[in-house]
This record gives structure tokens, C-alpha cells and sequence, in this order.
């Protein structure tokens, strides 16, 4: 997600340390502590203005969220809403999804989420789309044996090659849906981007898939 | 796919002996003698009208097809179909696709397709689905390690299930397509259905999967 810069976005981050860890690698291991309980952990790669990050933790007050994304501006955003619901369950990182080994340990992530990722259309940037094999490499390394990965996005091309990418590494389609909205799953909490997408009425992708 | 019953279809198909294999069992291990020849054997599971497996067999004369269908009717009009156009290359059997270990043995089959299968929409009736692990099961005895089966369907809630199903069985994806029709994808050839289908703009999917 692109979005136009936010001025003053970097002091809005730091000045809420309760929600943004500026120092991630410092809490390696010991995430348990952070949220002060033991509830299990989420991760979004990529949460972007923290629509869906914050949807599932006003559903889900018995699980932590961990939100990250690269871009300063994005995540500033995504920090309004975790202030304004007030949520004791959301962290927000600004960190690289390849660098999450840096950040935690085996298994200390319980599922991960991949929401809306850029589609990176042209094979030359293959390695960049968070669904490569290098990325799923890292992402396995942070779950639990069998760990899932739970991925939507709007993107037919993205979606084609991730489908082809998870089984390739090995990886078990546990469920997939190739028009969401039109799908009886309940308890979607769409993102930013799936709701303008819906009432375009394009048709949004989603599996279930486990390591 | 359902059609009339159509009268004379069974003399039809008997008069046809050099096309329409009336006792498959007896080729069991031999159908390169059937063919008179050592190239590759592709079956077609379920054929219908036979429009996918003569389109096949006319742009690639070093394929042999086998198209088998379990109703007199449909298979008299692929028989139509391989008369008119005059293929060596192809044969007929009404058999079903629950028993091909009875006329094939291991590997005997290169590659196995499955067009627009009915889609079995009732949870009680997903072991009639020809993407269910029995089928699988049959489907991998007759072909080589790593053997591919390439299906194609209309058919949303099918499909999803079949991405599943070859998943959990153990299958690999090598390729996924969510539009075909609006994909760069060469020389398909389409079935009936799939003509029809595309006429109204519906979409098409295709997997390429390999044990």
C-alpha cells in the first residue's frame, strides 16, 4: 500500500511507545512479557493502515496482534485506530518481513497474515512478492510446526502464483476461497482496500494454508 | 454432463471396434499394441461429447487419447466426433473412472485430465466428486511418479475443493489459472461446455497438478 507522506508521522510513532516497539529485537523471545500474558500471538506482514489488525483485536480480545510495515506514514495510520479503540491487544512494528527472524523466535508466532500484499507483477521482481519461498522460509522459522498462514487479496496474478508457490515449498492448502463475499466464511474483518474492492464488486481470493 | 438418452447407441458404439474398446480389461498392460505404437497415453476422465479429447488428438498426432465415459449416449457422440475426423490416435471406453486400475497398470497412463466434472455440490455426495482422495488414489496407480493430472472447470465451489484436495492428498501445484480464457495460456482446447461457458463470460479455472 502507497500512501502520500504524513508529516510528523516518525514523532507520532515514538511518542507511543505503549503501542510502537522502536526496538523489536530487544523483545526477541519474550513477546509473552510485552502483552504481559500468555495469549497467542498474530502477526500481520504488511498491515498497512491497520483496518483489519484492529478489527481482529476488537473480535479477538484473547489474542495479540502484531502488525508490521515498512512505511513510516502507513503505520502512523494504523496507530490512530489502535489509539482510538484503545486496544491493550495490538503492537505495531516497523520492521521488513524478511527480517522477522530478527524479531522472534521458533514458534513464538502463532498464525500470519498476509492481507492485500503488492502483487509485484513482473517476474524480474518475483523475490519481492511476500509470498516467495524466501519469505515463506522466514515465516515458517517464527511458527509453531504446522503453523498457518491465512492470505486474501483481490489480485488474481498474485493470487495464481501464491496458490503455486505455498504448494511447491510443501506447504497444505487447508481451504480456499476464490470469492470470499460470495462464500458463507463469517467473521471477515476486511481491510481498507477489500472494502472499496467489494463494492466495486471484484471478487476477493483467500486460503488457509499451513506449513 | 446429462444428456438424452439417444437411440442406437450402444450398436453405434459396437460397430466401431477399432475406436470403441468393448472389453478394456483384456488391454490391460498391452495398449501400446492397441494403438500399434510406443507414444505417450493421455486419458480423458469423464469425455462427454468428446469435443476436448478429438481436439487434442488432431493437434497433437504423437499423443495417444483414451477418452472414457461411463453413459452410451455421450460416448456414441464422441464417437460421432473421432469418425468424422478420422483419428488413429484416439479410443473410447465406457467404463468408469473408479475402476482404471482394472485396465491399467502402473504408468501405463502419462497424463490424466478431468474437464468440467460434475460438481457434486452436497457435502453427503463428496466422495462422487472426481477430485475426491479415492479418486486420486486410482488416478496415481495408473500413472508414472510424479504423474500430472490437468483439470479444468467452471465450477467455483469444484474447484475450490479440488485445490484442496490434491493439497492434502500430497500433490503439488505446479500452475494455477483463475481466468483461463483471460490468460495468455496457448492452445486450449475447449469442451462443449467450456464453448458455451465462455460465450456468457463466465470464468474458467485450470490447475496443473503432478503427484
Amino acid at each position: 500500500m502507497r500512501v502520500r507522506k504524513r508529516k510528523g508521522a516518525e514523532e507520532h510513532l515514538e511518542n507511543h511507545p505503549q503501542y510502537v516497539i522502536l526496538e523489536p529485537e530487544d523483545a526477541k523471545g519474550r513477546w509473552q512479557e510485552v502483552f504481559g500474558n500468555t495469549n497467542p500471538i498474530h502477526i500481520e506482514v504488511g498491515s498497512g493502515k491497520g483496518g483489519f489488525i484492529t478489527g481482529m483485536a476488537k473480535q479477538n480480545p484473547d489474542i495479540n496482534y502484531i502488525g508490521i510495515d515498512i512505511q513510516l506514514s502507513v503505520l502512523s495510520y494504523a496507530l490512530d485506530k489502535v489509539l482510538e479503540a484503545d486496544l491493550p491487544n495490538v503492537r505495531l512494528l516497523r520492521v521488513d518481513g524478511s527480517s522477522l527472524t530478527n524479531y522472534f523466535t521458533d514458534g513464538e508466532i502463532s498464525l500470519l497474515y498476509l492481507n492485500f500484499s503488492d502483487p509485484w507483477p513482473k517476474s524480474r521482481h518475483e523475490k519481492r512478492r511476500l509470498t516467495y519461498k524466501d519469505f515463506l522460509k522466514t515465516y515458517q522459522a517464527i511458527l509453531p510446526p504446522h503453523g498457518q498462514l491465512h492470505f486474501k487479496t483481490d489480485n488474481r496474478g498474485l493470487f495464481e502464483y501464491s496458490l503455486a508457490s505455498f504448494s511447491q515449498y510443501g506447504m497444505t492448502l487447508n481451504q480456499v476461497w476464490l470469492d470470499l463475499h460470495a462464500s458463507n466464511y463469517e467473521g471477515n474483518v476486511m481491510t481498507e482496500y477489500e472494502a472499496k474492492f467489494a463494492q466495486k464488486g471484484q471478487v476477493i481470493y483467500r486460503v488457509e494454508a499451513q506449513f
